[in-house]
């Protein structure tokens, strides 16, 4: 039962599992930002919040769940309620800081409103792998040396607020994930020429930045992530146990099964 | 007068310029590997080393500058002379190493047999930038808090040995350059979608990695740079001052400013 949870959706697949598990859950989408939820849903608008909070509350909600991609929407000054009126200067302040103080600015609008922000890997955590390796084939020596080497630097990166993700082929580092996102890096590492490359079965890295609030912005692989890394001639993918969510985890295992890659997840 | 220089020719422009600021050097060129002097040029290969350095000395060469882009070319150990066979080992294990320690170690065969290896940049002071704007468009206060970032940022990656080059803009980074080089880097960013960009307008920073041997691996960049940095929406480049190559400086000043993009060079 969850009489008192709220999906703030946003597009993907992770919406949807979220509202299977969760049937009597209240499913909110956001004009302008695509979902992929079938019926039942409301739709509300960023630029009214204070209405938003005004019928969470009316509807017994505390807590509420942040899901799926929502890129920034273009936010119109003339259609904000009174709310939104009021916190401009802070929102102003807010949009400068980047993605993640954006982010925190609107988990702290939720938390000052008396609603608790949930992670979607906290009410799935089933979602989320559990350490060792999830697949037939295992990783051999040298994509463990890849691993370690993608993890120093992802480990650098991250102070710079930089990179979820990065692929290592035989000790050469072949991309660095930027705000482009996982499966843009994938294409581009797929496009590099081979007299480039040292031969093929190379690894994807993917771990949560430092800091990262893993509640709002948790680093996903799917069975897309499996399709791109297969085209992009890799050999596997290496995933922080319990910090990188799985969407739609028996298709994407069935397809690392299928494409004869490995798939571990490391306790870090 | 050169005729104690040979020129060990890569692909690129800057084999033939300096081939005209020094038409009595001996120009090398390598089977398999392309070129773009014309005329005068003489043919060796990478499995006789031997020969290579035979010849050299016959010819009086003291001199050697290395200039061009040579990827790796595919050696034959069955072609090897007396002289590859000896320097087997050590060449296998410099293959280990990366391109930065092969090149280490191809330097060191050469100054081992007596030859002073020179770079590009030595002969062709005018092929680097002294300090300043070389561009009447001058970055404003947005572009240098992008080019401090950008700096920060390949600070931190050049200990990992990753990285001469990287772009922000408005305080996003949309790129950071793996092996496949600067151009492949700003057809990256160029097709970054715009609703991830705040606005077009961002910098390509690029500048030496620490401990990169500028004799024969210097960071350049040339008119085919420019035209990237314009198909990818930026507003400029900022460089190192003396340590970074401008191929055809006067096409690629000319372009900066057809496109009404700055360039600036920096004194680290």
């Amino acid at each position: 039962m969850a009489l008192d949870l709220a999906i703030l959706s946003g597009a993907g697949a992770l919406p949807p599992d979220l509202a299977r598990a969760y049937p009597d859950a209240l499913c909110i989408t956001f004009t302008g930002i695509n979902h992929s939820l079938p019926g039942r849903t409301e739709d509300h608008s960023f630029e009214r919040l204070g209405k938003l909070f005004a019928v969470l509350k009316e509807r017994g909600i505390r807590r509420v769940v942040m899901a799926g991609s929502m890129y920034r929407p273009a936010l119109n000054p003339e259609n904000f309620d009174a709310f939104m009126r009021q916190i401009s200067p802070q929102l102003v302040a807010a949009l400068q800081l980047g993605d993640d103080g954006l982010l925190r600015f609107v988990i702290d609008l939720f938390e000052s409103h008396g609603f608790t922000v949930c992670g979607a890997h906290e009410l799935l955590p089933e979602l989320t792998a559990k350490a060792g390796i999830l697949s037939q084939v295992v990783p051999q020596s040298k994509h463990h040396e890849d691993i370690e080497k993608g993890r120093a630097l992802l480990g650098v990166l991250s102070d710079a607020d930089i990179g979820q993700s990065t692929v290592f082929e035989n000790g050469l580092c072949l991309g660095i994930e930027t705000l482009q996102g996982t499966d843009a890096l994938l294409r581009f590492v797929g496009q590099t020429p081979s007299y480039l490359r040292r031969g093929q079965g190379g690894v994807l890295i993917k771990t949560p930045k430092s800091g990262q609030d893993l509640r709002v912005d948790m680093p996903t692989i799917g069975p897309d992530t499996i399709r791109e890394v297969q085209a992009a001639g890799l050999a596997g993918l290496a995933i922080d146990a319990g910090r990188v969510l799985l969407l739609e985890p028996e298709q994407t295992r069935a397809l690392v099964a299928q494409f004869g890659l490995f798939l571990i997840a490391q306790e870090i």
